[in-house]
Formats: C-alpha cells, sequence, structure tokens
C-alpha cells in the first residue's frame, strides 16, 4: 500500500500479515492491532507521549531478570493476568475459584509430610492450617499433590531474600505435600501477612503516577493437583486484611475470604503447649473434574 | 473491590487509579486498560498465549540497548509510529507530508556546504540530490537547517557499521545543510537503496511467524526545520522498488514517491566528468507555517 495515513494505516497492517500460515496467531495478532491503534486514535496520542511509553517498557525490560519478572508485575498490575486466569477457569460455582499465580511459585518445592511445620524458621506467628479436598459430589480425593507458598511477617518470600542462585537457596514458608486417604491435609506455618509487590522499578513509579498503592492482602497461596481433576491455582485470603478491597494485583475473590482465627496461649491442635498466641485456618477445597471447565 | 472476575475486573482496574492527579496520564490509562481487557477477551487469549507473550516482551527489552531500540522496530512494524506521526502532523495538502523518523537519526551530524559531498566514502552509485524549500504561499525559506541521513548500497546506515561509541563514529552518508538566500539546496551523496530492518531479534521472529518480509524500499531521510515554520520530519521514496507496496514499518505516501533520474556517463550537473553511470534527484518541500496545523 503507498498511501498510508492515520485512516489507512490498520487496514494496511492487517493486510500485510494477510500471509501468516498461523490462523490462531492471525486471530491474536488481527485483535492487537486492532485495539492497539483504537487505543492511539481514542487518546490521540502524541509523540511526546509515544516515546514515554517507549522508555518505559524499555525500563520494564532492563529491570527483568531470572530473579525479577517485571512485565508480569506490569500484567498483573493492569488487571491482564486476572482476567486471562479467571476466563480461562470457568467452573461451576460448587468449585473453588481460581487467582493469579504470582512470581514466586517455585517448581521442586521441598516435600513434607501432613503435621510437619513448612515454615523452616521464617519469621511470623505460629498458624496451623487444615483442610480437605473434595470433588464436586463431596468425594474425598485422597494423594492430591499440594503445593503451599507464602511470604513471611515482614512481607517477604524466601526467594526474594537472597541473591544466590536458585538451587543454593534454603527454602522456607514453601512446600509440597499430599492429602491424606480420606483427603485431609494440616501442616504449621506461620501467619501471613500484607506485603507490597516489588515496587522500585517502573511498575512502582506507574503505579505512583496513578495514585495507586503496591500493596497485597494477606494470603496464602495454593496449586492443587490430582489425577482425573483440574488443576487448581488460588489463594486462600486472611478475612479483616485492610487491603482486601485495593489489592494492587486484583486477584481477592469473596469465596476465598477466610478468617484466620487468633487463640490464646495454650494448647495447640497438634497437642502442643504454645506459650503465645496462635493461629488457625480451616479450608477445604473443591476441585472440577478434568474435563468439566464450563 | 472483593468480587473480582472475568466480567467486574476492568470496573475494579479503572477504580483503581480514580486518585490519578494527572488528567492526561489517567485518560491515556483507563483507554489503554479498556482496550487492553477488550484484546483479551475478543481472542479469549490462553494462559498459554499470555506467558508467550510476556516471553517476548521479555526478549524485546534484553535485545534492547543504547544502539538498538527494539521497542520503537516492534512500535513501526505493527503500524503504531506511523498512526501516532501521522496524526500528531496534519497539515494542508499543499504542505509536503510527513512519515516516521525511524531508529537512525543522529543528533549534531556533521555539518556540510551546498555542493558538498555527504556520502563521505559510504559505498554507492553517485547522486546528485537538488530542490527548494518553499512555504504554502511559494515563498523561498532562506538558512533552512535539513539534516539528511540514508543507508549505502549494503543497506547500511553509518550507526550500524561499528560497535564503538558513537562519539568515536565518523559519520558517512548524513549530514546538515541549509538552505541559500534562494530556498534551494543541492549536495551529493549515493543512491538509495532498499534494506531490511534488523530482523535478527524477537521482531525479525514475529515478521517472519506472520508471514512479512523486514525490507523498507529505498528513500532519503529528511529532518527540516525553519523558524516560524513546522519542523518536517519524512523521505523521499525512490520510485519502482519492489518494496514500495509492502514498507515493513508502513511508511510510504504516494505524495512522497519521486523518480530517481539515471544518466549514463558524461558530464554531471557540477560539471565534474563521470565515467560511470549517475543519478539525480530533484524534490521540492513545503513547509507548514508553526501554529498552521489542521
Amino acid at each position: 500500500m503507498r498511501n498510508i495515513d492515520e485512516d489507512t494505516i490498520t487496514q494496511a497492517v492487517l493486510a500485510s500479515m494477510s500471509g501468516c500460515s498461523n490462523p490462531r496467531l492471525h486471530t491474536i495478532m488481527t485483535s492487537l492491532v486492532q485495539h492497539l491503534h483504537a487505543f492511539a486514535r481514542d487518546v490521540k496520542l502524541t509523540e511526546a507521549e509515544w516515546f514515554k511509553a517507549i522508555q518505559f517498557l524499555t525500563d520494564v525490560g532492563h529491570i527483568t531478570d531470572d530473579k525479577r519478572q517485571e512485565f508480569v508485575l506490569l500484567s498483573d498490575t493492569l488487571g491482564l493476568s486476572m482476567l486471562v486466569t479467571t476466563q480461562n477457569n470457568r467452573k461451576p460455582p460448587s468449585c473453588t475459584e481460581t487467582t493469579v499465580l504470582g512470581p514466586f511459585y517455585v517448581e521442586d518445592a521441598p516435600e513434607f509430610n501432613n503435621g510437619d511445620d513448612l515454615s523452616r524458621g521464617a519469621p511470623g506467628a505460629l498458624c496451623f492450617v487444615r483442610g480437605n479436598v473434595r470433588g464436586v459430589n463431596g468425594e474425598a480425593i485422597a494423594g492430591a499433590s499440594m503445593d503451599v507458598w507464602q511470604s513471611d511477617e515482614d512481607g517477604f518470600y524466601d526467594v526474594q531474600k537472597t541473591t544466590a542462585a536458585l538451587d543454593e537457596l534454603v527454602h522456607s514458608a514453601r512446600g509440597r505435600l499430599r492429602t491424606q486417604a480420606d483427603g485431609s491435609f494440616h501442616f504449621r506455618s506461620i501467619l501471613a501477612e500484607a506485603y507490597p509487590i516489588p515496587y522500585d522499578g517502573p511498575v512502582g513509579k506507574m503505579l505512583d503516577a496513578l495514585g495507586r498503592h503496591p500493596w497485597r492482602p494477606a494470603h496464602l497461596h495454593f496449586w492443587i493437583e490430582a489425577p482425573g481433576y483440574e488443576r487448581l491455582i488460588t489463594h486462600v485470603f486472611r478475612d479483616g486484611d485492610q487491603y482486601l478491597d485495593s489489592d494492587s494485583v486484583f486477584g481477592v475473590r469473596s469465596s476465598l475470604i477466610v478468617e484466620w482465627v487468633k487463640h490464646e496461649a495454650g494448647i495447640a491442635p497438634d497437642g502442643s503447649a504454645q506459650n503465645a498466641p496462635f493461629y488457625t485456618l480451616d479450608y477445604d477445597f473443591v476441585l472440577n473434574p478434568a474435563g468439566g471447565a464450563v
């Protein structure tokens, strides 16, 4: 096309992709170009604003490395991650809802047995977590694999506390266990606390310019898998947290908010005597059968 | 908001920005979030596709440095740069049209006098460039500053041919001159040839996946400024080029296509005797008065 101007440019770009041999890529890029151009037209983006956007994306790219993923933070804080998560995990209302994975999941976390202490010395108030994993008909799911991870009372995950390579890291407040024959699980850990997402980079500057804070309400992450069921990636949020209505990554769903019950010093659920207050969290998960997406 | 799902997420993100104290930023980000979410919904972006997009942007960020701007290439090849350029440079029809700046402009290019050879040894067929800079009423514009830059016959700009710091570079096929008292200019250079944009990175892979080539039709860049007139950033394209209908950055405008006339060996316009064929390019530029945007 030799007659490119602000009206013809979109059609010219779409026509240039007519030879794309991947139909799904063609669909995605067609929509992307249409929305990208519509955005630039809607706001009549100036050349100076375009240049600022280029600089911003460059900064996001340059702070990203194998420990920090600023593009994921950008997607999270613009609500894209939660939108993609929810539209790909439609389930019957009786199933536990999903929420964002977040950047702190680690493959091959240490394995634990029911009753073990996952905190491994991470600072925080003692917390006993108990529950069941069931199917939509109430059937117990035995042997379900359950990854659990959380921040400590200082607001940090284990992977944020080291500059060494991950394989040298001693994991804490993180682990994998399996449900018992009756579908139940129980372990010790620490009380989850609210924390800010990393905000010393370009995404933090963006949040600041938008009048937004970087905080996430306290939560415990779960990744549950069992043969014959859909994978469930979710959090359990702590009721009462001041950031439940303003999660910086938009992950809160009402059904995932639970009271983490405070107990005064005394005998704990595992029979131990505790000199300080401790917490209990009870939560049951319901998995969708594989192929059961709605 | 505690009830985030695929339907409520967009409103939740927009509500989070209600405290933004910069009205223009608020307008831009509101539109950006709406279009970004609409795109993800329209194509029902999957989690695997989202992850590929994150990886792609990460790769674009990591190849970008002070010599190479892959985000600009991405914007160029998706037509965003040309859209932003044209919608911010609306002019009366009698004015010379703008096109994209491109990534190879250099500030403080070497200064030349009319009649000088700007090629400075860059390989290519000899070309004599002549023309005038005028206002919309035909008035000559004397002393207009004119930056000129181009690739050589191998398809490279001077800045692509060195790994040394820019200030150590000997510029070639690039320079700045001023129009004479009657608004005319003339200089020697080399024939511009078609060339591919850098395609050894993620944008090149994207073009390949889309069935697109990376080539640009042959052109000569101009950046013209004069007091009392709007800045003009444009190219002159070489008529007959095979890529005029498929410029990889969508910069071609019919009014900017010109015949570069081939002459057999003989006496050149500057009176010199040439043993090989040479070319002449004649083009007049018309500047919009400052504040004259339509």
